[in-house]
């Protein structure tokens, strides 16, 4: 179970096993907390009539997605092309690539996702624009292009009114693509810690957004839509009435580095992904050995923690490639030699691209294992 | 090509085809380079009478095992049971885990491989040895344990010598088990600077190792096996005289960590394990945007760097989830959209778990692509 492609090896987890049993490392799913999540930015999203469009570029699954889509979500995000794959083969079929891309390769793909998908994909270059024009032309497929706005992330997407009208000029040359309105996403500011100050500058981001919007109406240029936003902002992205759809991915999960926010008087999402894992070495006073390390656990964002309440003062303090180093408690004597514990990862996205499976669980027993069959897709 | 599980995906590179027609990200292997590390290698282990066991987490690819074994391999080490799976698959017969692991579902795979090849695995507990004794016994089956020294890495692996013999008496116990000798690995020496100081630190931890050996042997005991050594310090461990086998895994890759180290007088392997990543955003003056981020090269050694020579001064400043930043020079006002960089991940074993394949070349055409049919198996 754990790949489907090596015959042998015996499945991680099985319906109805005990937490105990699965084998470790494994990516683990409180179902209890991801469908509360799931509801929870669902309800909030409808509340301010605002269309929910997540990022399965968080979880890669097209399980999840499609729970998404049955919470009320009106599509999904990718962020690169061969990422929507699985999704389309999976009946999910309002896609929007929230990224650029570039080269026949590409252009490609993204013609081949058009025949099966509604594709909206993102543009910050003429040349962009001519390559897919073209290439739809002539396979006979229509394309929405959202031209990315650079409200602050300064990454991708134009910056200046004239260049954003140049894209849309560019665009009504071409019978194969229809404007559809901006891509307009800081990720920089989610995981301030403060939410009075990551309210400031999402109000900040958002009008630098309407701004844009407002210089398109002044060339009689509607926008229909409006996308952006993230987990760390969600909620006030909603109430500044600037975006027509929000693209949270992380919410569903939470993560050590979203958990260590302030998120007071907002809808919190609760933490559903953890990594179990196994103590397997306690030769050493003072510390424990578990069997995850950097392959199990993406660092970039901080170390996991262990999770609180079950174990005492375990720490997990360091990682190797495939060794997680937990420090104990001074007066800690115990042998805990075969001891699970469940960790908190650092940061959701990285982490889930290295699993091919979640394992499932509610309370204490697994229900189901789902398929991260958009894992290492990043073409 | 890229995942066989996800029809309609393109395949990711063709035989034959130019390097600028790869679709990126992509995890390139030059062939020419690693073969010239593989056969450095084992050339250098020949020369001193050393078995060459080359740890396979590196590259976690039965195409690249069956290449280390016909160039000389004894064996292939594998760090976890799931890991090895594959490799037993594909006809590689002799499998050391050089690791701990612990609980039923564990103990169950090793005597599952252990039908299929001549199994090693390591102990520092006598619960392990007890319940690895039990499960091969039920199974019919044979297993050779090499208790794990700790010479100074503060890991896995006793410290005193009462312990070693308490494992090594545990064993005699079970006619399933065979004391086989000894594992021992120090990681935490393999990254020094300075060539001299490896030398002195491999010293010091062979020093060790021999002193384990000459108290089991004064207790009668003879280790056929005395298993360590890694890229950073092979040459030096083959030189000590202590271990009978060294397990190095990163030597034919190289990486920028290894990179940055003196190599001076020693053999050098050369960097044949590159990302090929494509810029596809470059609206905003001094910086270009790739898009090869964290899901694309593991930063915990340090962000990658862009080959030299190839594209002036371009640095890869920052890694987002699916983006990397690249700083241009002051003075580059070229439109670099769509141009293909090589970069050298800082880590090559974590870089290589990330994705599904190697595609590998020769100067500049796509010669074959193999599947990293180990990659996730953490088990």
């Amino acid at each position: 179970m754990e790949d489907c492609s090596v015959a042998g090896i015996p499945a991680q987890a099985y319906w109805g096993d005990p937490l105990a049993s699965v084998s470790t490392p494994a990516l683990m799913l409180d179902l209890d907390a991801f469908e509360s999540n799931l509801a929870g930015m669902a309800a909030l999203a409808r509340r301010h009539g605002v269309a929910l469009r997540p990022h399965a570029k968080a979880h890669k699954s097209s399980e999840i997605a499609k729970r998404q889509m049955a919470a009320g979500a009106t599509g999904i995000c990718c962020q690169k092309l061969s990422e929507a794959y699985p999704f389309v083969a999976a009946g999910i079929t309002d896609i929007h690539i929230s990224n650029e891309f570039v080269g026949p390769r590409k252009v490609r793909m993204a013609v081949e996702l058009a025949r099966r998908a509604a594709l909206s994909v993102c543009v910050d270059h003429v040349a962009q624009v001519d390559a897919l024009g073209s290439a739809a032309a002539e396979a006979g497929v229509s394309l929405v292009i959202l031209p990315e706005i650079d409200i602050g992330q300064g990454r991708c997407g134009v910056t200046r009114f004239a260049e954003l009208a140049a894209l849309v000029e560019r665009v009504s040359r071409h019978a194969s693509l229809r404007f559809g309105g901006l891509q307009a996403y800081h990720g920089g500011i989610q995981h301030e810690a403060s939410a009075e100050q990551r309210r400031t500058a999402a109000a900040v981001a958002a009008e630098k957004t309407a701004q844009h919007v407002a210089y398109l109406a002044s060339l009689g240029v509607a926008c229909p839509v409006v996308t952006g936003g993230g987990t760390g902002t969600a909620e006030f992205d909603m109430q500044t009435g600037v975006y027509t759809e929000i693209q949270p991915g992380s919410y569903i999960f939470m993560d050590r580095h979203y958990g260590g926010i302030e998120w007071q008087g907002m809808w919190q999402p609760r933490h559903s992904l953890f990594i179990a894992t196994t103590i397997m070495s306690t030769a050493k006073p003072g510390i424990a050995v578990c069997d995850v390390g950097l392959k199990g656990v993406a660092v970039d964002s901080g170390l996991p923690i262990v999770q609180p309440g079950r174990h005492g003062a375990l720490q997990y303090a360091a990682a190797n490639d495939e060794h997680g180093i937990l420090r104990t408690a001074s007066d800690d004597r115990r042998d805990r030699l075969g001891e699970q514990l469940l960790l908190i990862p650092g940061h959701c996205d990285p982490t889930a691209n290295l699993y091919n499976q979640y394992v499932c669980f509610r309370g204490e027993r697994v229900e189901d294992v789902w398929d991260i069959d958009a894992r290492g897709l990043s073409q």
